[in-house]
């Protein structure tokens, strides 16, 4: 299998440390892809022209990152990262969906500045993403995911927003937030993958 | 169960066609909520302040529309929209995450006119989300998914896509499209949810 992603893709991370943890090294090379600039490759595989995409041996191929996330689940050996069923699966991905959503906030505050000139930026309109980030993170600060004896796909998704708004944001959603702070350190030492996908690292 | 949405969503539309199919009408208490302004229950219910959320008897709340459509597939009668296993559940939810990744794109089209001065849009952020639009049309123009008996997860949200783009962007996407407004015609002639749930109708 090849995975077209960027090594600075939140939701590449995501998959890369389902790759670790599901024992699938061997089976998927990585493809560094340029979503800035377009890839054919990319939009061939995905007319979208989003990171992450899983091309498969039959030439098939999956998306976005939730759903590749769930494929490697069941092929892999490893913790199950997403429960099969019941309270728990709604839960986990429920979890993954506030992750998710927090890294598409950062991500277009993040365009705000890479896709328009400095003069045509809008204030309010990066506030509004922050307020839904601040909301967030509290809401997580008040309640940190616990997890029983591995992180699941939930856990890895907002560890991968806040590892995403500690490269891009400067990791000023720490302020406020010692819950979390000591969350993502428990977690970073459960799933070594983490600081192994550090951006830039 | 209450289902906090709101008419205009495309995503909130997903989600009503699939209680209709899945013969749920009677267990879902709608909720109608202004994202614009910011609601309090929403916020409580999904500190992103996203719909659709859908608050389950237990107090536990679970989102996105993805995730929704999976947790009411689960529990009502009607055909399965989200293939339990196989290739045809990952060709499912990718076709799923097309049609999200084209309500993203639109969406962020409108909010471009919605939460900026009009001396503040910027043409080629714009005409980036456009091409990834109208690479997607061309792809789905190219070969419209078929389905067996029933539409199925993937078909119901190109199908809502297809609707919001008619709902915001006056249908442009028709042209050139032929083979996909013919698509659209045997999809709502399948799934009656579909024109039950023409924002505005």
């Amino acid at each position: 299998m090849k995975l077209l992603s960027s090594p600075a893709s939140p939701f590449g991370r995501k998959v890369r440390m389902t790759i670790a943890i599901k024992g699938l090294s061997d089976r998927v090379e990585a493809v560094a892809v340029d979503t800035g600039k377009g890839d054919p490759a990319l939009n061939a595989a995905n007319p979208l022209g989003r990171i992450p995409a899983l091309i498969l041996e039959n030439g098939d191929t999956i998306h976005d990152s939730h759903v590749i996330c769930e494929y490697l689940d069941t092929l892999g050996s490893g913790p199950i990262l997403i429960p099969r069923s019941g309270p728990e699966r709604w839960r986990t991905l429920t979890l993954g969906s506030l992750g998710d959503g927090l890294i598409e906030q950062a991500l277009l505050q993040v365009y705000e500045g890479r896709y328009r000139p400095e003069n045509m930026r809008v204030d309010s309109w990066v506030a509004r993403l922050q307020a839904k980030i601040d909301r967030s993170l509290d809401y997580l600060e008040g309640a940190p995911p616990a997890w029983h004896d591995h992180p699941d796909y939930g856990h890895l998704t907002v560890a991968a927003a806040l590892g995403y708004m500690d490269f891009r944001h400067a990791g000023r959603w720490r302020t406020g937030h010692p819950g979390l702070v000591a969350w993502l350190d428990r977690f970073s030492a459960a799933v070594p993958a983490f600081n192994a996908t550090t951006p830039g690292a």
